[in-house]
């Protein structure tokens, strides 16, 4: 595990990945609903550019009744709403050491978006479910290059998360259309689930009777021990607490300064495991932990919520650090645990805080 | 100047920027107005939250009347939209050798805005402009410590560029209030100029009678030899040209693969000091040029233009590369030239594609 001071040397090719890719500024943390922009993104290939007049949507494979939607009949069907935090299952992989050579997220692949749509379990059901159904299989329009083969950006669900009343073929983010880069005119959102599962610029939906073993399935999106370990693949976001780092940051190396006295810290924590029961807060580098207080100011349960904690921060240079804890029983641990894809390291955020440092200032 | 094969080591501080800010994923050049979230950012601080029922613009220095208006005051005024090219003048940064040490971009850093709002000059004739007045100050609310000061940003216009028909105050992108990230609820806008000129956040304008000596203007943003070269300040966009790449990436390398055949290559081009004249392409690493079409499909003299160029491309694996020329005789070098900030490093744009590789393809 790296410290927070240092990380390894970042590649061409991971920077290609960061300059396209980008996460939440942690100051985002404040909207309750992320404005369109903000949302982290990590789009796999490129961007498809979809004609949404001539886009459909297949539904095929074991199925009674093959379907083929246009948008304007999917936005014809019941609608429903659901506000879903949605996090990278890459989250945290730049501080693990060592380096694991894909998108160098540190902990910012993160957002909560009010998405809109039909409910997929209502379209397999005019579709017809065959009794042999075990899994759902969602293609994309996005298309690139992985392990050598050509490929369509796909992955597959089990039936019955497929069938959860809040998943859903979403066509709008928060009030507008889909914007493109997050999977217009369609996409799946299984709230919950690291944000690999929800297929982007949707084209097909298949139900399959067997396992799919694409890519995105049986290579990628597990956590392995090593490349010999077939691993176990990640699904449900594990618990994470973030703080809208206090003060203000110097440009390069975003370290924080802040006048000393009382400060109210400000953050989010969600689980994709159950409602988030418990933050803590360390303002002594994790030594000691107190309560931060939570509230629930988005009406969902697959949002994250707020919380705060009033400090008294006195002069001197303090490390800070936020924990969170679901009502599963999921605590983020202290330090993150190495695996070959560099999954899921929700390793508790620190933030270094300079208070009262006696900088000069000017309007 | 490094090869297109190789970058140097990224710091955590590099890092940390690269993750917050984002560059204009390449197959968005395909956009006229690059849609909302697709726009380059370069947030300097933190994005600073702004209440705009409470917010107001100040006018003051050197003016016969000071000015204290409201967002709803400056929407009543006339109306003018501009649709501008915006770059980072550290666009290019990353591919300079040795490394400069801040926001580490490649190429990418560039959006297209339809930008709507009041005209400055009206403003600033409003407030009558007193007769020594040489610069007008803008500050922002975002601030930070540069320098080991705690403050805003700030950066000043020479007065006969403030006074152009389209410099404006602008407080709507693409039809839209501005997001927050792009400086809800008003920024300067200076069409021509690289993007550390549109300040955001505004709060303060400030007629002076002499030139503004602060952090962004006397140390940030100089084209420097050495660090004991005071430098010349950057002002406009030098030219450049921008391809979609072409093929499908492959995931982590960001390479393209493309079948063999005809191939139309599209992509942008501009210029803040002249219109483009001439956008060359080459399909062998620099070696030969030939000229692409050029198309002027956004009505707006500080918008980028759209080119086309059709390539025969035949098995193997090429470097393609993108050249542009302004009409005042601006061309991009083929190598960047270093200097202390990394700045203004337009050299041309360089893409690797895999021609008719045998890659085996599923759906």
């Amino acid at each position: 595990m790296a410290s927070i001071d240092t990380v390894g040397a970042i590649t061409l090719d991971q920077l290609q990945l960061a300059a396209r890719n980008h996460g939440l500024p942690l100051e985002a943390l404040a909207y309750p609903i992320t404005p369109i922009g903000l949302h982290y993104l990590l789009i796999h290939y490129d961007i498809p550019a979809v004609d949404a007049a001539s886009w459909r949507l297949t539904v095929d494979g074991d199925v009674r009744q093959p379907l083929s939607l246009s948008l304007e009949e999917l936005r014809a069907r019941p609608a429903v709403e659901v506000a879903a935090t949605m996090e990278c299952a890459g989250n945290g992989r730049a501080t693990l050491a060592p380096p694991v050579d894909s998108q160098p997220w540190l902990n910012e692949a993160v957002g909560t978006g009010a998405w809109r749509g039909a409910r997929l379990r209502d379209v397999l059901d005019d579709a017809g479910i065959g009794d042999g159904a075990a899994e759902v299989l969602f293609s994309g329009l996005d298309r690139g290059v992985e392990d050598e083969v050509e490929q369509s950006y796909q992955r597959s669900l089990p039936l019955d998360e497929a069938l959860r009343d809040e998943v859903l073929l979403a066509y709008e983010l928060n009030g507008m259309p889909l914007p493109p880069q997050h999977g217009f005119p369609l996409r799946l959102l299984v709230p919950g689930w690291y944000g690999m599962t929800s297929v982007k610029w949707l084209e097909r939906i298949t139900v399959l009777d067997a396992p799919f073993e694409g890519v995105q399935m049986a290579k990628r999106y597990r956590l392995q021990r090593d490349e010999d370990d077939p691993g176990t693949p990640l699904t449900r976001m594990l618990p994470r607490a973030l703080a809208i780092p206090p003060g203000v940051p110097e440009f390069h190396s975003r370290e924080r300064f802040l006048a000393a006295g009382p400060c109210v810290i400000r953050g989010r924590a969600w689980s994709g495991w159950a409602p988030v029961s418990e933050v803590g807060v360390s303002v002594d580098g994790g030594a000691t932990w107190e309560e931060a207080r939570i509230e629930r100011d988005v009406d969902s349960a697959w949002a994250w919520c707020a919380w705060t904690y009033e400090w008294q921060a006195e002069p001197g240079r303090h490390e800070l650090a936020f924990r969170a804890r679901d009502e599963a029983g999921n605590e983020q641990p202290l330090e993150g645990e190495w695996n070959v894809g560099g999954y899921g390291n929700n390793a508790v955020h620190r933030v270094i805080v300079n208070v009262g440092s006696g900088l000069s200032r000017h309007p």
